[in-house]
This record gives C-alpha cells, sequence and structure tokens, in this order.
C-alpha cells in the first residue's frame, strides 16, 4: 500500500483563503513538508502556523541557494537539481512506506510554484495530487479594489526579471496586467510600464490579503527596491453593461 | 447600522474548493443572492447545494437576456444596465437596513465575473467585500496535470470571443495560454492556434474540478461547439532545474 503526496496550494497567506480542502489536509495528515530558504521558517509554513496535528512529522527543504549565484550560472541548476532529487528521494521514500504527505506550497501549485519540480519527478513514480488554490495574483486584485478583467480582456502575466523589450512589449499588448517578481527589478518594470503607455494605470499591491496590506499607485511609490510580496496590477477596461 | 454586501468567489465547482471563508459565509449569512440564466438553477448556487441555514432568504437575480442579442446590439447594454440597477436596488435595500447579504459567484468575482457590476454600482453607497476565490483556469490547469507556468514564462489569458487576428497575435507573444469562453468561437480558436503554431500542444479540459471532468489533446476533439465549462490550456516551458 502506497500513500500519497499531496502539493497542497496554500493561498495568497490570509489562512482563511485557504481551500475547505488544503485546510483539511493540513489539519489531518501526520506527516508535512515545505520547500523553504535556508535558516528560514518559510512563507508556506507561516501560513498553517498552529495548524499541524500533535503528532505530525515535518521535513523542511531548504534550498541550497537562492540568489546568492546568478540563474544564468551553470553552477545554479546543477545545485538546484541536487537538491531536488534529495528531497524528492525523501518524499518518495515516506510514500512508498505507505505513508500520506502534504507538502505545503504558497499560492498555487501549478502557478510559478515551485512544487512542480517535485511533481515532474516524482508524478510517475508515487500517487501525487495538486490542489489549486487562490494565487497571489487573485488576492492583489481583490485587495486593489477593482475587477482586474471585463468583458473580453487580454490578462498577460508577467515576470519583472524578463528583459525590457520583452517586457514592454507584453505590457502594451495587454488590456489587464499582473507584473509579479519585481524586487529589485523595479526601475526596468517602471520603464517598461511607461513606454506600454501604461505607468499611470499602474497599482502597487503589496502583501495582498497578509499582515502589513498596502494599496497605492504605482507613481506614489518611490522606493528603487519591492519586497518579494509586490504585485503589480494594471486593470481592464472592457465591454461593461 | 448597515451590513455587508459580500460578494463571495465559491471557486471552480467543487464546493471542496471553495475558501474557508467563502464555506463560513454560505453557511452562517441569512440572506444569499446569486445571478443566474432565467428558468435554470444557476450555476454559483448548485456549487452550495445544501449549505444554507434553515432561514435562509434567497434572491435569484435572472439575466433577462444572455445569448439571445448580440453582444454588439445596443439593446443588449440597455437592457442589462436595466437589470443590473434594478438587481442592484434590492441588494442595497437589505443592506441598507442592517442585513448582511452575500451573492453567489462562480469563480473569482473581479476576474470576468459578473458581481462586478454590481460591485461597481453599489462600492460607493454601501460596505461590500469581495472573497477571492480560485479561478476556473487553475483548476484546469490543475486537471492537465502539468504546470502551466515555470521561471519567466508569460501566461496570457484570452477569451475565444475576440476576432481571428487579435486572438492569434495574442497567442503567438505568449508562453503560456489560457482560452475561455470558446462555446461556438472553437472554430475560429482552433484556427489561431494553428496560426499562432500552438494546436498541438492545447489541452481541452471540460468541467474541471466538477462531475464529468474530462482532460484530452484539443486535436483528438472533433466538435465544433464547446459547452461553457470549457478551457483550452497551453503549458509554457519555461526554465527549470
Amino acid at each position: 500500500m502506497t500513500g500519497t503526496l499531496y502539493g497542497v496550494g496554500l493561498g495568497p497567506g490570509d489562512p482563511d483563503l485557504m481551500s475547505v480542502r488544503a485546510d483539511r489536509l493540513v489539519r489531518q495528515t501526520r506527516h508535512i513538508a515545505w520547500f523553504c530558504k535556508a535558516g528560514r521558517k518559510g512563507r508556506a509554513r507561516s501560513i498553517v502556523e498552529g495548524m499541524f496535528r500533535e503528532d505530525a512529522e515535518t521535513f523542511a527543504m531548504e534550498y541550497p541557494v537562492t540568489t546568492e549565484i546568478p540563474l544564468t550560472d551553470p553552477r545554479y541548476n546543477e545545485i538546484l537539481s541536487a537538491f531536488y532529487a534529495e528531497s524528492c528521494a525523501h518524499l518518495e521514500k515516506a510514500v512508498a512506506s505507505g505513508e500520506d504527505m502534504v507538502v505545503l506550497c504558497e499560492g498555487d501549485p501549478f502557478f510559478y510554484g515551485s512544487f512542480m519540480h517535485a511533481y515532474t519527478r516524482l508524478k510517475d513514480r508515487i500517487p501525487v495530487q495538486v490542489v489549486p488554490a487562490i494565487t497571489g495574483m487573485s488576492a492583489a486584485w481583490t485587495a486593489s479594489g477593482a475587477p482586474i478583467t471585463w468583458g473580453d480582456d487580454i490578462l498577460s502575466t508577467v515576470m519583472g526579471t524578463l528583459d525590457e523589450t520583452t517586457l514592454c512589449d507584453a505590457m502594451a499588448r495587454a488590456d489587464a496586467l499582473v507584473v509579479m517578481k519585481i524586487g529589485r527589478n523595479l526601475p526596468k518594470v517602471r520603464r517598461a510600464l511607461a513606454a506600454a503607455g501604461k505607468a499611470d494605470k499602474a497599482v502597487l499591491v503589496q502583501y495582498a490579503s497578509m499582515q502589513g496590506q498596502t494599496v497605492c499607485p504605482l507613481s506614489e511609490y518611490d522606493g528603487e527596491t519591492l519586497p518579494y510580496f509586490s504585485i503589480i496590477v494594471v486593470h481592464g477596461q472592457g465591454r461593461r453593461p
């Protein structure tokens, strides 16, 4: 009898926005694992504070590297591949021995998530189920107080890590826009938004659905960088009765 | 003392994928309203079957018209505007008299939802809170069994109701793709996908997270039209260790 590996999306940060299924799996499953930065508690782990069973066995999978080595360095892929192989071996062993295992995932696991690196390695070896979740971008546009898309609007989701030309092109062609992974790319993101004619419509949402949530026009934020939990949205203006 | 109007996203269809907050609001609130096609139960209403309080008071807001008049006909906007005005007057009256009111919304209310037509009319008149939810597209890519986006992938969400040139252009430029509102636009959507070089990567998901869920390559579906609950996804192939 094998168990099942559950990749459980926890949503944008507010535990009240977890799905009923995710809530149940986190409370009832004995083996709980999550990815996190070395030496940190982990964002996913923080969302479910106080929810584990008393006899829970936990397994923090600490990234050996995050931003210390640039993505373009071949060592980056090498080190991460070894890390995923090792983490997955542990998950597989537990599940193969008959235990269910929950992997906590911030946001939605299949939407720019880190669980998919484990998923692709394990899906043909053990039973894996993915529980979708409310995305951080849904929490951001909800916090912004206006619908992101109407009618036939085209919504594009872009990462601030893209090069400026690609960013600007995608921004110019979309009716509604979500920009994530901004951080130190903020000056570039601002330039691309301006060139695409969308700078004055951009709204900055920080910590959507979490403590410290703030919403302001991007033009009123004068920093050069943004914390991880920051999303820029540009609302579509499509057809409406 | 006024109450609060809650626009409650119910997610993609499986009640187990409702948020903990949505589940609580639906079970505990006495006044429950929803939009639906005339003479139909309504998709949102079906999701919460059996969850209402015993003393619940319900209010079905039946669209006077859906596809009988083309979107381009000026009467369409006129009729719908009058309908929204009337529905909103009812919601406002109940809330202003001190009652909380839940409006059931399929999917995420601010993502191509119909609640936003009520929201924009009422948000400056009474307290309105929106509860985000898991989108139908999240359920679709989860059902497809593969992550929709990796690394720096650009995800574009497009409606099958767009003209073919716009569709094709948006499809060609995105790494990952979600197509909704397909229905009778399927032949046009197929042509646009082919012209954009993505036809052979397109996956058709019907009834994601619902009874009757099916997943198949779009090329294996030989119909000329699709039911409402159909989403086409094209998975991104971005950076991965």
